[in-house]
């Protein structure tokens, strides 16, 4: 126990400094304070951020203060952040949930941690860390302590209702941060902290057990060739959907089993069936089509399990009731992942058993971007250099 | 193992009787053996049932020959059997599954073993044995291995594949069929053989802990009202919905907690979320209502689970993608129970925490039964005696 | 979201004004902003409270400063507090986890918040809050992330890490500190908070279903009581294995079905598994005998689970290798609850499917309690009146 | 469901002429029917095999009577058998559970069907089929119904209690004998019936998830080898532990990740925590080392399973019962695997993902092999062709 008296003694100074230097209030005194230690010698008063101040409005990228982390946050130096398709979403107002205004969007950011709030334990100067789509929750309502914080009432959004990583410094609360491992590409592992542990998450929810068969259906998108990368490295057999020879070719490229292609298929249900001889235990709907999803509970095997990912706008999905009593099948949403999942899937891709393609662009690029992802032109995933 | 030696042995002796009587191919004969024993002294060649020949056609009450064990199979001497709505269905040929013709119906059986085939090791001659809906399965496909025998696809059914308990003695495969302890009451265990172990699967299917609530939407029906006081036996909180003051003091009458009354609450999802501080952790459907279906994915608990049980014709579960994903709710087929679910759900029932409210009439009037379901004019669970 | 936003405005402007108190480094001036409440009118500067300066020393019954909340921390008014036997070896160093220096003990308080640090958005003044044995732990290890908080490496634990219960006004991470219901009796849920969490997590350990057979060994005993009462709310059948018929009694008046008198039986083994029909589903040990826990391996249903509670000093489980394997039979060790767990077991209680009984002293008698624990004289639960 | 009736019409007809045949009760009659069809031309009235006639008796080499099959089973003409360590134990009636005598050993026999009785439903006559250490249960049992087959009071045991696999022709329960596919190699598949399914039923015991780390204590014997590669294939992280470079070398080339060398390490607890970052989350035990068990409970990780497999005579598994709860570990047995556990595990194998080494040897020669075993000079897996 003196190892947690060492810690709190520790963090104590810490807290009694950082302290000290907010009770002066002065950004500049903060910036002298870091300024003696060795790994954090320039925390500017201001830096570069694209922020939007109502829903569809111009897109600024421009100088913004670097905000000060609470007594349970973390001050992290982004280098580099994913460019998701909710941070449109979020820019235009598309859902019941009001954005923060003005918003500095972004919740797939990787950098360094340079400051942190006195009550921070798991975090040190200088470790690297990761901003992901929940920034804070209650911990302490019935959802939150059995770890479906990302289902709390109370949830805090990174780019959504609490300013993202589209900026050079951003605040995020340190039990939520992600915890990057030394060494690690922090451009590439920008996308797994949404991407990457949406589609893990997903597949967790489905419930099977290694040597199974899952099928994903949208299995050459962005979501879905992680999904299938995750999908192997959990022992599981890839069943893939999707369409054209490209998508087929990527497919197998990334470690998939069978592709269907829709295009080709005179009888989806059938040829997937026969695939799997059966259905696939689970299916992870990662396509943005109804009609897909509503399929995929015809095709899966019985007793199996649907999970729905994909969003599609003002969709439902329907199922025939008496096929899915008889053939006992389950129909799961499946959100984001909490601090477990988050690690877990950071860990597969630290290991090198999951790639994540993506095009890098400076961070003064980002309102193109937008533009592109509202036209439905993007290929592949994006991420920001927040230098640039 | 000596213990096994002498039960082989034991039953090979019966074998090589039985084998001997069979090879010569006459009932008498199977008359005669048994005769010569203390507990099954009267199997006669023919017996009373109720048999019809084609879908939808008349329903005879008749002599019918006294079938014979195979190896695997008991022949039980039903005493009484519920009569369920899969009966009407069966008889009507109203599902894609054709019905064996001519066919005897009947799944809710309970009655004494009076013979038995040689590879049966689980009764003994005089043993109480009930007849389920499945009367067998192939036990070596992937389903039925994990327990989903229910699921095979080569599922053998009583009253529909199989001539069932609407006649005097039945025969049965002796690992399906269910085991009675002595003194049980056979006229009121017979609904749980089919109505009791299905709500009681759907509980499981829920998998809920002690402690949280479920709701049972269709609360004070036949299934509701087993289903209330299962819930109640396995530790639950239970929130019922249903319409009328009659139906709101029979579930208090059974146990139930909090009752919702659809035809006087103004926002269902609102007064159901009240009542449970947030929703029911699990609901089970047990109306035939499409509507009530569809609307328990609404108030269902974030991360909590629907069970649809009810098989209104022609209907489909309509859930919205975007709350489906971002609540984590699941929704789960249960179709019936298999052995292990069947046991136990018998066993709630003896240890009395569970009661079956039935009306005994005679087999012979099992016709007019068939016309009262027929005009949806059923109230409570109708039982016939066979002897009557 | 705007809920959200109102929250934690709401906190930053008591956040706010707390800081400003808190700079001025007086309690007073705490004093006297709470003053200007209605509900916390008077924090005192000082307060009784039990305190030791080193293990084994003597036990002051003293005036003790006030502490204050963290950022993250509540302050209670503690009304009531069990007494525990892990505040005995807390007292004496028994074990190889060094106690803070000097210490307050106590891990079972029940009263009012009275101020709140700045991040704390879980609680009101005025609420009631419980202080239990798990005060806080990291948050973001691998066991934190899975719900196993109490096995946290950097737990910090109330009245041993962390100054505890046995005093008028106490600190509590508001994370981890219980949320009690208005209206709940403080005394008798003082022990809930600590014994009863206890035995429902053993319990929950055990992985039991409704119907199914558990072993209370030392049923009749503090912890064991209340673990019979438990497992009849969570639909199991209770055998109790205990000695002597004034146990026999208490067991059965607290709702056990089935009392084994170790004093009486000739074979354990035999009595147990022919009461049970083949073995307890699941034991859970909290008596303290070595040998009554190796004896639990063998009289556990195949395929059961035997969970340890009860802490005898150096004391080994032994399990004959052979038959665990044959048996295939699970012995697990159950430690304390996590945030879920209290909720739950609390619960239970407010419903009043439990009863808490507590024997009531003023706090400063505690060393006397101390003194008949040494001397192993305590019978039933004491709980100090902390005003007295 | 007329795809039932058919399956049943065709089983009847066979049943129908097997049924003529035995009434005749000869052997050559039973030649004679199968000599119409194409592809069990020639079951001989006697064949080769090993039998004892009393515990460590001579083991004769010599002609038997070929058995025949009962109504629920089938005739394997077994091609190869592995051999196990349990058959020594068998031979030399080391247990406590009495053999059958004479009897004729075996349990890892591959083969091909050429007869079956009349109620087998789930096996043609020339498909594949292996025999496999529980011949057969009552499957009406609470442990039956759950799918712990191998643990029912009444199983029977090939090679124990059931003539095994050291013959040219043997019998087989249908429900029970395990469906290999066509094409498999018969010779390798023939200890993944035992070894195989033994290790990964172990491996499943443990409840991981991929990513997870395993430790195998063991891991370059014959169990361990199938493990670890078991345990990639399942996504886990593999640690093994054994003595020498050697072992090294093959723990690494069958896909183990860290390698523990218990005859250079100075401190086993400490090295295999710091090669996993805190120990391992599952630990498998199939080596015979009592000391190293017990072991396995101090290195193994906070809330981690320990199972045991290897069955070292008279061996206890002793743990600390303070930390075993503190730690809040699992120490399971793990027995053997049931029908599923057996499909998967073949399926395992038939993927190519994990490889069976082994030595093949003349059934005449197999006396042999119980001396070397009997001296501990076995090295690797013998199978035995029974055409030799």
């Amino acid at each position: 126990m003196q190892r947690i008296m060492h810690r709190y003694a520790g963090s104590a100074s810490i807290q009694a400094t950082l302290g000290a230097k907010r009770s002066l209030g002065a950004r500049a005194q903060l910036g002298r304070y870091w300024g003696t230690l060795r790994f954090a010698s320039t925390i500017p008063k201001t830096q570069k951020g694209v922020i939007f101040y109502e829903n569809g409005g111009e897109l600024h990228y421009k100088d913004l203060p670097v905000p000060t982390p609470k007594p349970n946050e973390i001050l992290i130096n982004v280098k580099y952040s994913g460019v998701c398709h909710t941070d449109l979403h979020a820019w235009k107002g598309d859902w019941d949930l009001p954005v923060k205004l003005p918003l500095v969007g972004g919740h797939e950011g990787a950098g360094v941690v340079v400051a942190k709030g006195e009550n921070v334990t798991n975090f040190e100067i200088g470790d690297l860390a990761g901003i992901k789509w929940l920034n804070g929750s209650c911990m302490s309502c019935e959802l939150c302590e059995q770890g479906h914080e990302p289902n709390c009432e109370h949830a805090d959004l990174s780019g959504y209702t609490h300013d993202g990583s589209f900026q050079q410094y951003a605040t995020a609360d340190a039990v939520q941060a992600a915890n990057l491992p030394k060494g690690i590409n922090l451009a590439e592992v920008a996308p797994i902290l949404c991407a990457g542990v949406t589609v893990y998450k997903a597949l967790k929810t489905a419930e099977l057990s290694p040597g199974q068969w899952v099928a994903i259906s949208g299995a050459a998108g962005g979501l879905g060739s992680l999904a299938v990368q995750y999908a192997k490295a959990m022992g599981l057999r890839v069943l893939g959907i999707d369409g054209g020879d490209d998508k087929k070719e990527l497919f197998h490229s990334v470690g998939g089993e069978v592709f269907i292609d829709f295009r080709k298929s005179k009888d989806l249900v059938a040829d997937i069936q026969e695939a799997t001889k059966g259905g696939p235990h689970g299916v992870i709907n990662v396509s943005v089509s109804e009609a897909a999803i509503s399929l995929s509970a015809q095709y899966v095997r019985p007793c199996g399990t649907v999970v729905l990912v994909g969003l599609p706008a003002g969709a439902f999905v329907k199922s025939d009731v008496f096929s899915h009593v008889v053939k006992s099948i389950s129909i799961k949403g499946s959100y984001v992942g909490n601090r477990a999942d988050t690690r877990e899937a950071i860990d597969f891709f630290t290991r090198g058993l999951v790639k994540s393609p993506i095009k890098i662009i400076g961070l003064s690029e980002l309102p193109k971007v937008y533009g592109l992802m509202a036209e439905g032109k993007i290929l592949g995933r994006y991420v920001v250099d927040t230098s640039k």
